[in-house]
C-alpha cells in the first residue's frame, strides 16, 4: 500500500493508470462485442444485463445526492439524475437504453422485469449502489471516475457495432450520443473535486481504491456475460436464453 | 408468479425443487473440482475465494441475530456464530478454512488480506450479507436454506478431492467434517421456521425468492472461478495468479 502523500497531479496520474490497466475496454467481451464477433442473442444478453446497470444509475446518484452537504454540490449532482431520468416520459438515458433493447428485439416488459438477469450482473450493480451509500462522500464521488475513460469505449463501441452488425442502427444506439458530452462534463467535475478534497494519505488511498472497485464492477459484469453467453452450456438457471 | 397459497408441505416441496434445479452441486466448476480435473493453482483459487464467503458468514449471522425478536430465536441463531467463530483462537469454521488454505500452500496473510479476491466473489458474498440486512427476517432465514442441500455436496467434494488430488489430505479438509452435522441441524430449524411463518402468498413468494437468490450467490461464485481460472487469459486485473 502507498504511504506518501501525492500531489493532485500525481493523484490524477495514478487514477488514469488504474483506468489504463483495469477499465473494461480491455475486457475480451468488449473486444468481441465491438469487433462483431457476437451473434444477435449475445448482443441481446449484453443489452438486457446492461439495462440493470443503466436503470440503477439514477438510484446510485440519488443515494449520493442525499448525502451531499451543499446546494452547489447537489445542483451539480442533480444534473446526472436529469440526464438519466429525463424531463418527461420517454426521455433520458434509461428510456434511451430501453430504445436500444427494443431495437434488438427484446420484449420491454421482460427487460424491465429483470427476470432474465445474470446473478453476477445483479450483484455487481448492487455493490455499486451500496458502495455509494456506505462509503465516504469522497470515495463515492471517486467511484464515478470511470467516466474519465468512457468516451473512448463509447466511440469504439458505436462505430464497431454499426460496422459489424446489420441488426443495429444509428437510431438503436442513440443512447450513446449524449453520453459523449455528458460523461466528460461529469468526470471533469468529479476529478477536480477528488483532487481538491483527497488531502491525506488515507483519503487518497480511499479514492484510488474506489476507482479500482468501480473498474471491478464493470469488469465483472463482462466476465459474467462472457462466461454465460460465449461458452456454450454456461447460462445459469433462470437467466435469459436467446431464442 | 404464483398466486395460490401453498400448504407447508407444498412449500417445502417447492423449496426442494429450487435446490434440485439451482444448487451449485450442478455447476461445471464443482464437478471439475471434485472429479479431479483442476490443478493445484485452480484449487487454490477456489479456496482463496471461498475464504471470503466463510469469513463473511459470521457477519451475515450477526446481522440477522441483531434483527431477531426473541431470546429463543437469538439463542438458536447464536449457535451459528459459535460454529463459525469458535470458542477460542484457532477454533471454529473460519479458522478451519484457513487451515485448508494453509494446507494448499497459500500465504495466510495474503488470504486474509482479500487482495487476490475476484470482484465477482466479493460482490456475491456482500450481496448475501446485504440481503440479510435489508429483507424481512423471514426472507433472511429462508436464504440460509441452501444448507438443506449441503451434506450431499460436502460428501461429494471431500471424497472426490481426497481421491483425486495428492496435494489434499483428510486433515486439510477438516473444515467439512463438523458441517455434516451442523448444516442439517441448522437447516431443520430454518425449514420449520419458514413453513410455520410463511402464511401468505406474498410471504411464500419471498421465501422462494430468497432461496433462488441464495442459490444465485453460490452459483455465481463458481461462475467467476470457472471463468477466471479455467479458461486461460481471463484472470481479472489484480486477482490471484497461481504461481
Amino acid at each position: 500500500m502507498r504511504d506518501a502523500l501525492l500531489s493532485p497531479e500525481s493523484l490524477e496520474a495514478e487514477l488514469r493508470a488504474i483506468g489504463a490497466e483495469r477499465y473494461h475496454n480491455l475486457h475480451p467481451f468488449h473486444r468481441a462485442l465491438h469487433d462483431g464477433r457476437l451473434n444477435r442473442g449475445q448482443v441481446q444478453a449484453w443489452a438486457l444485463n446492461r439495462y440493470y446497470y443503466q436503470a440503477s444509475i439514477p438510484a446510485k446518484d440519488a443515494t449520493l445526492l442525499a448525502r451531499l452537504p451543499t446546494a452547489a454540490l447537489r445542483r451539480e449532482w442533480r444534473r446526472r439524475l436529469e440526464d438519466h431520468d429525463g424531463d418527461a416520459p420517454g426521455t433520458g438515458g434509461v428510456a434511451r437504453w430501453l430504445h436500444l433493447t427494443d431495437g434488438l428485439g427484446l420484449d420491454r416488459a421482460y427487460v424491465e422485469s429483470l427476470e432474465g438477469l445474470l446473478p453476477g450482473t445483479r450483484f455487481a450493480v448492487e455493490a455499486y449502489v451500496h458502495f455509494v451509500r456506505d462509503r465516504t462522500v469522497l470515495a463515492a464521488i471517486a467511484s464515478s471516475l470511470t467516466e474519465l475513460f468512457s468516451p473512448t469505449i463509447i466511440s469504439e463501441r458505436v462505430s464497431g457495432m454499426l460496422r459489424n452488425y446489420d441488426f443495429i442502427t444509428q437510431d438503436t444506439l442513440a443512447y450513446f450520443t449524449p453520453r459523449l458530452t455528458q460523461a466528460p462534463r461529469d468526470s471533469d467535475f468529479a476529478l477536480a473535486y477528488v483532487k481538491e478534497h483527497a488531502r491525506t494519505v488515507e483519503q487518497q488511498r480511499a479514492v484510488l481504491g474506489a476507482l479500482k472497485f468501480k473498474c471491478g464492477v464493470l469488469w465483472s459484469m463482462l466476465d459474467a456475460l462472457d462466461y454465460a453467453y460465449v461458452t456454450p452450456g454456461n447460462i445459469p438457471p433462470g437467466a435469459f436464453r436467446p431464442s
